[in-house]
């Protein structure tokens, strides 16, 4: 087992993104992965940003609290966003959120998201021109932002690396590791944290699901969050959901 | 998509433990789990308990506060215990905690633990002549409690069921939710939250691992917990880890 060291290089600092509302496992999967990694490999630290250091509430009868301000992390190396429904979509007309995602994200070599954190960064103008992914209900909402939405577990453009929903960010985060601190690290923070994955009804068989039954919630969140910006809901054509 | 509806039926309670240090994953990936079962199914609602509502830290840099206090939610239906590293082996010497466990166990036809929870369960007296399973670097320490320690991904034995390392508490509570709801509505919430693993370094290769390796670490983690009860440290031989 590797153990912390002193080492002369300044921390490299893995910085999560938290705001009221998220889908909390869109956050905690990727920091415990990177937090472990933080534990175990020199020169890499871990701190969760917000707006201030205050209880928020999730998608989830849990509250958390961020470590640090944005203002207090203002360059990390590597920034996360995580994602979230209503709250989330609500925030692509957040110009506060957006430019402190702009603002963190201009010195990283990494720039991640989670789920839905990923039309954040394409909100923030962040994404364009780039192949990117969310979560499987909203991937067509890239488009209008100049992304090019791509069906993967995640997606790497670049800097960017775009995780698809939820649980897709501890895969991401494990690839993330490996970027950061090689493949002996990562497969070390994955023993540690014993993902090993069994589901007990096996993986999503994809060809079996009925994803375009899900259309009309989709759409329902999306026009609840963006019910006070009909102009962002213009833009993003409604929802084109789940179009072939 | 199912959506939430009025029963005549009082809803079925899911109460998630928090305790300061816990592995905040452990909590997390199966309260998403549950918190989406809840969204969507009828009759069920998850909490997360605590001592007071107040914010605790977790093995990560995000601090967390629970939705409800113990005495608030006397008698749930399902109690999940999440584990973690020293703070959660200090916890087995901590009899406040334990009774807390103990009386709200008392009443529910579920019992779960993530990763190192289980040892909880036990030094509270409850996993005596079962079969039961934990993170693998503690698996022996269920012994000296009689308990039977068991590798597999989780272990159901009669109204226990413990999961294995920190990921484990989501494989575990996919299959609680076909327990609770159904074998379709637990497809469901896999679908929701994407639990669809790609482990970018395929999943953990258990024959290539040497995990004995990691023994001085965790006789470490045992000692500085159970520092000031050496009459628990002696009970626990030390730590027998990973013997054969």
């Amino acid at each position: 087992m590797t153990t912390i060291t002193e080492t002369a290089q300044p921390a490299r600092t893995v910085a999560f993104v938290a705001y009221p509302g998220i889908t909390v496992l869109d956050l905690v999967g990727p920091l415990q992965v990177c937090a472990a990694l933080a534990d175990t490999v020199p020169g890499i630290r871990t701190v969760v940003l917000g707006e201030r250091i205050e209880s928020m509430g999730t998608d989830t009868p849990l509250s958390v609290l961020p470590s640090h301000t944005f203002d207090e992390v203002p360059d990390p190396d590597v920034l996360v966003v995580p994602g979230g429904l209503v709250p989330t979509l609500a925030a692509m007309a957040d110009e506060t959120l957006l430019a402190r995602l702009r603002r963190a994200a201009s010195g990283a070599s990494v720039v991640g998201s989670v789920c839905t954190g990923s039309l954040l960064l394409a909100a923030a103008g962040l994404l364009e021109g780039r192949k990117a992914t969310t979560h499987w209900l909203f991937r067509d909402l890239l488009v209008p932002f100049g992304a090019t939405p791509v069906a993967d577990r995640w997606v790497e453009d670049g800097r960017y690396v775009t995780a698809a929903g939820v649980a897709a960010g501890i895969d991401m985060a494990l690839h993330l590791a490996g970027r950061l601190a090689g493949e002996d690290a990562a497969r070390q923070v994955q023993l540690l944290i014993e993902y090993d994955p069994q589901p007990p009804f096996g993986g999503i068989d994809w060809a079996a699901t009925d994803t375009a039954s899900y259309a009309p919630f989709g759409k329902q969140v999306l026009t609840e969050a963006l019910a006070g910006h009909p102009e962002l809901l213009a833009r993003l054509g409604g929802g084109p959901f789940l179009r072939k």
